[in-house]
């Protein structure tokens, strides 16, 4: 049977839209073989046959309003989400970087997932830098807010004009649309460049 | 006082995630000038003041399900909606192709809006050719429904090989992603170049 990775994307008021829906269509698109993408768009390739299986998740697992009002319903709440591979962080504006740092529960949650593959996209980062995953190690974030997180994470070596950044367990995007490059590379990293390849034909991306 | 527009982004059942997401945030992230980008990242930015206010809706209102699971909760039903002044069409997979095509409410709703500049992403132009808005006129879709799009719909002059077509009311792009260059020209028409250079900065797109 071929190996198969549960995806957590985390989710919070004012999250950016495009921050987890890029990472989101790059994971749910992607599929094992060319037989299969006529199956996806048929809707007939059961999601255990799909390399990623991807859910939603947030603190409480109520409903939240992204940043310029786009309304989510997560799946899964802290309590009940099921154990995953790879967590994808996303960022936002200034309210979301405030109301997620200051929050004792998801700083926690993100920095106690010590056997999962954490991404971030944008100022996402900055909630990795919190919960200390960045520690002694290169990581990027949005460009508008590179000077901001060096002065924030002094322990961190911030690096510009990457779109993202691979250091193995933890991986660091650019801001908003880099959150797709960075999905792909991990698509790339764990199944080969044809996975990666044939996603971006799917996804029709120049 | 400056111009806005209003767009409403059409849900329903299947949709695919990016087809919306993509168009949604080149909108909701474009700015009049470079200091409305500080004040969009501040959340200092008031709706007003943007050139674009953005809302969903679907036929009920209640919350739909988009390919691959994730869950959103439209704005608006047809009932409440707001008058807008461009309708935004996703796209999806077969199911979500087969469940609007035979819904004549939906079809009809999107008929029915001779004011509004209408654009579709993806299979979405679909929708807009059974609605008969596409008949004599140049056309797109996704890639791998080009063929089926042409016998389809045999008034409609299908275009392969390009990201999008804008005949002026109604504008037809490809696949997934082609959803952002599409409304990324949309923005170049309404407001100018300059508009348009701001937005692919700020999503930081490549």
């Amino acid at each position: 049977m071929k190996r198969t990775y549960q995806v957590a994307i985390l989710l919070f008021d004012y999250v950016d839209a495009l921050d987890f829906a890029g990472p989101y269509e790059v994971f749910t698109m992607s599929v094992f073989s060319e037989g299969d993408v006529r199956k996806l768009f048929m809707n007939q390739l059961a999601l255990k046959d799909k390399p990623f299986q991807v859910f939603t998740v947030s603190k409480e697992g109520e409903s939240i309003t992204a940043h310029n009002g786009l309304k989510v319903i997560p799946d899964y709440s802290f309590k009940n989400c099921p154990a995953f591979d790879v967590l994808l962080v996303p960022g936002g504006p200034i309210k979301a970087m405030k109301n997620v740092m200051e929050d004792q529960q998801i700083i926690g949650w993100i920095g106690a997932q010590p056997h999962a593959l954490i991404a971030s996209v944008c100022t996402g980062s900055f909630f990795l830098g919190k919960a200390g995953l960045l520690d002694g190690k290169d990581a990027t974030t949005n460009q508008s807010a590179l000077s901001l997180f060096g002065r924030t994470f002094e322990k961190v070596n911030v690096v510009t004009g990457r779109r993202y950044i691979d250091t193995g367990s933890v991986v660091t995007s650019a801001g908003i649309t880099a959150g797709i490059s960075m999905t792909l590379s991990l698509v790339e990293r764990l199944y080969g460049k044809e996975m990666r390849d044939r996603t971006i034909q799917i996804l029709e991306l120049e």
